[in-house]
């Protein structure tokens, strides 16, 4: 019915690694100043998910068990009651749709359009809205920061909160305005916790063009989407980024920074905004 | 209009802290055997939009900065252009509702609830389906392990896949079924990486009433949900659980597990499947 399955310990050959990874330049920021490298990065993708021949969920993902990952959805979301209910499922040549035909529930079908719950791991990037309005944007304000700067704020950003030391549980997020106001907020998603910061810093009327968003989660795209909405020309974060986040920020004007830690960063997009 | 920015970092004393969390007895499990304390777990909470009157969202959060969250939200989603669209923001005394009084963008709006991308962040519990599926679930399955066989299996399934190594980038799940099967996956998003594992062993038609989910991730409400509905007895992680998620594993008969490093492990809920 689809590809073996994988029923022990999966380690991926390097070349396999390639597969989910996209190479990209990076400028690599360190003591002796920046060096051009070449860096891999994980490359998420929109996995299209067809039941019975209708497209209904686009989710974003990398691209590996895809199969697997429509049958456990439709499980865990009580579309389907087993596996028994799955008649056939396939995968696309270029792994990006998933077509299931299985015997569902109607009304959980139904219900999968309804209720609408954001979870604790999530937030945004759930509308067509911002990829519309951010298609055509791009962020060209005239801002740039000491590269200094930014990896001693880094520090401080890094230091545990009380509620993270208390919980080890909540994600950060912390906007650095150019004249020194600091807003910052905490949440149990990381996108939740940066659309408060952004909503700290608006609602106190402050222009946020020439600041720089502190993360602590790691910057796919949606981060980015969130930037470019905002017009946040750069965002930092200790975690990695991903590729979509890349091909985002450079298309769209945001610096984007990630492994920024200790005295080393890694720029991946828009280096002219850092002073080195 | 609302209440007073917080416009410098922030630190919250002790006290406030205990405004975000819930105490509960644990088990703690080291070399000495178990042990009940009492402990503090971030306490994730419902938090529901109203948006000109209107209920149009719940997101799982901390209640805090509830007002900035939905300015935020609205800002990031181009159902609002700036904070001038706002007339008014609110909170209710419970912390548990938000009201906004805005002009907004009426293609925006119904956008909202148009096109349903999973970001990377997420996935899954977007439905009312699950809930209501095991509102009055209960796993009772006598499914027992050994205490240092999952601290042993925990090891393993902590060294980095070579994926993470590489991309620094990706969660895993891992599920162990009784007869020593072994599924593994990874994704970008936690949510995503446990539906591609079970769909694995689901689709390998393994029964996997007797096994035990092993995840990189935080346990929150969401992912008991999932054991719940797929009647994985135990779930593992290194990390940190919160309050929901044991309170709905304590109701729904899962054992839940947190912060499983070296030869330590706390144990929230049904400890009888644990042999020490």
């Amino acid at each position: 019915m689809t590809k073996p399955m994988r029923s022990e310990n999966f380690s991926l050959f390097p070349s396999d690694l390639k597969h989910f990874c996209k190479e990209v330049i990076i400028e690599k920021f360190d003591e002796n100043g920046i060096e051009l490298i070449e860096d891999d990065v994980i490359k998420e993708e929109r996995i299209e998910f067809f039941l019975n021949g209708e497209k209904f969920l686009s989710v974003m993902s990398i691209a590996q068990d895809q199969d697997a990952h429509i049958v456990g959805f439709l499980l865990s979301e009580a579309v389907i009651q087993s596996f028994d209910d799955v008649d056939n499922v396939n995968i696309s040549e270029d792994g990006l749709k998933v077509n299931i035909v299985a015997k569902i529930s109607q009304e959980g079908y139904a219900n999968l359009f309804k209720e609408k719950t954001l979870t604790s791991g999530c937030c945004v990037g759930v509308t067509g809205n911002a990829d519309k309005s951010f298609e055509c944007a791009f962020v060209n304000t005239k801002y740039s920061v000491n590269a200094n700067d930014i990896l001693n704020n880094m520090r401080s950003f890094n230091q545990p909160s009380n509620l993270f030391e208390y919980t080890g549980c909540v994600h950060k997020a912390e906007l650095v305005l150019e004249d020194g106001t600091i807003f910052t907020s905490e949440d149990i998603g990381r996108h939740n916790a940066i659309d408060k910061v952004v909503g700290l810093a608006c609602m106190a009327k402050k222009d946020i063009k020439k600041s720089v968003l502190y993360a602590s989660g790691r910057l796919s795209m949606e981060m980015v989407v969130k930037c470019v909405m905002h017009k946040i020309p750069i965002v930092v974060s200790k975690a990695a980024v991903t590729f979509q986040g890349i091909k985002a920020a450079n298309e769209h004007g945001i610096t984007l920074i990630g492994f920024a830690r200790n005295k080393k960063m890694n720029i991946y997009t828009h280096s002219g905004r850092i002073d080195v």
